[in-house]
């Protein structure tokens, strides 16, 4: 895997990187077989979403920050595909939220944890974090998820309050929302069960996502929770955009 | 990679499938690293049209089959994800044709034209077929394109009326129309600049095209071919049934 050389003036530039920083992540094996196939599910969708943060996906990225900031135990999980795309920004995320990261992958292996743990251990002394990485040493389980998917940190997942879980399992995802928790996913399609089990869903990129939240961040805007949201209008919106696509 | 286990009334059975097919070619070193991602894109499209073959596809499909069979010199070209999830279909089909297969790779390198070789000629064996297939040696170059991707036979890809290439890049399609070929293509993104380039586009899954054509074939129903056929309109018709997905 040679270093990525296109020209930022490329029109599929962005498109591109992501790819390349996906094929880096598969030859370091922290993927899952299936995990370029979901990426190019997720780039279809992006497509006809224009590949730009959307109106209605900006609103629900700084309502989800706002619940990120206004909880008392938040938390953000990272996956493969999360940690290629937008490990360093996730993290980053955490450490203004004063939070952890937990690695929970759907197809759990030793291997590919303590490889995740690696590669965000690096990227956290790369760029002096106080992150606290959780998911090496689950001691919980999800309820109503059967078989190692259901594995996670007591003082993560299982306690959290507020979970951003970006390009999560829709199984997963429900059991998250039936234990009362507001859960926050990240998804390119409007109309996935993820989508539509998530307390607020972010249908935007996660690169993209993460870049916003750092952003607003930064300016030091924090957004207040909108009390008015509604998950169905907000995926609405989307799928109209998607929609007029199609004319 | 295991054997395939799944229950056939799984209700994703025939998807688990073909990633499956694909997750094996893939560890034989038969795929390009961006193939799963475009299978992903391939996935997500055929979600939105309902995962069957459409009757404006089925249209197509006995258009291009009935193009082919009153051609002077046929061919089907092969690629890695074309000869993973259809590749003895697709020289079953050229056998009733009485014509031969090309591998036509767009990354092209030696070790994967050989192995595709490999793959396809044990097909041609354990099915008794007599399939020439080409592309090992290319002598031939398509005008109006660069490098490698330029590549091919004299006596396939070069001289053929009509010319059955499934999952196409855009410039390669461009520039076999421009020769004055008939290109059909299959494509599950109406919009892509192929499924737009070709003469005929099947709007459809590889492997349920293949499948279809077969069925035809063995029926010896044989088409004829529509004078009144345009591709604009076959297009609109997908595009359509994807639209009515979002309402």
């Amino acid at each position: 895997m040679g270093r990525f050389t296109a020209d930022p003036s490329h029109p599929r530039y962005h498109s591109l990187l992501s790819r390349h920083k996906l094929e880096v992540a598969a030859n370091r094996g922290l993927l899952a077989d299936s995990a370029m196939i979901a990426h190019g599910r997720g780039e279809a969708f992006d497509y006809l979403l224009g590949e730009v943060t959307t109106a209605n996906a900006m609103a629900a990225t700084k309502n989800a920050l706002a619940h990120l900031l206004a909880a008392k135990r938040p938390i953000i999980t990272i996956n493969g595909n999360t940690a290629a795309l937008a490990g360093k920004e996730l993290m980053q995320i955490a450490e203004a939220l004063n939070c952890p990261v937990e690695i929970n992958i759907f197809y759990r292996t030793k291997e590919r944890i303590s490889g995740l743990m690696d590669y965000l251990t690096a990227i956290k002394h790369e760029h002096n974090l106080n992150t606290t990485i959780l998911g090496e040493n689950p001691d919980g389980k999800i309820p109503n998820l059967e078989g190692p998917r259901a594995n996670c940190c007591v003082d993560g997942i299982l306690t959290s309050d507020v979970i951003m879980v970006p390009l999560e399992d829709g199984d997963r995802c429900e059991a998250l929302t039936e234990m009362g928790k507001t859960v926050i996913v990240v998804d390119l399609n409007p109309m996935s069960r993820s989508a539509k089990m998530a307390s607020i869903t972010i249908v935007d990129e996660i690169s993209r996502v993460a870049n916003n939240m750092i952003q607003i961040i930064k300016e030091g805007n924090y957004p207040e929770i909108d009390i008015n949201f509604t998950n169905t209008k907000n995926l609405q919106q989307s799928i109209n955009i998607i929609a007029s696509q199609y004319k």
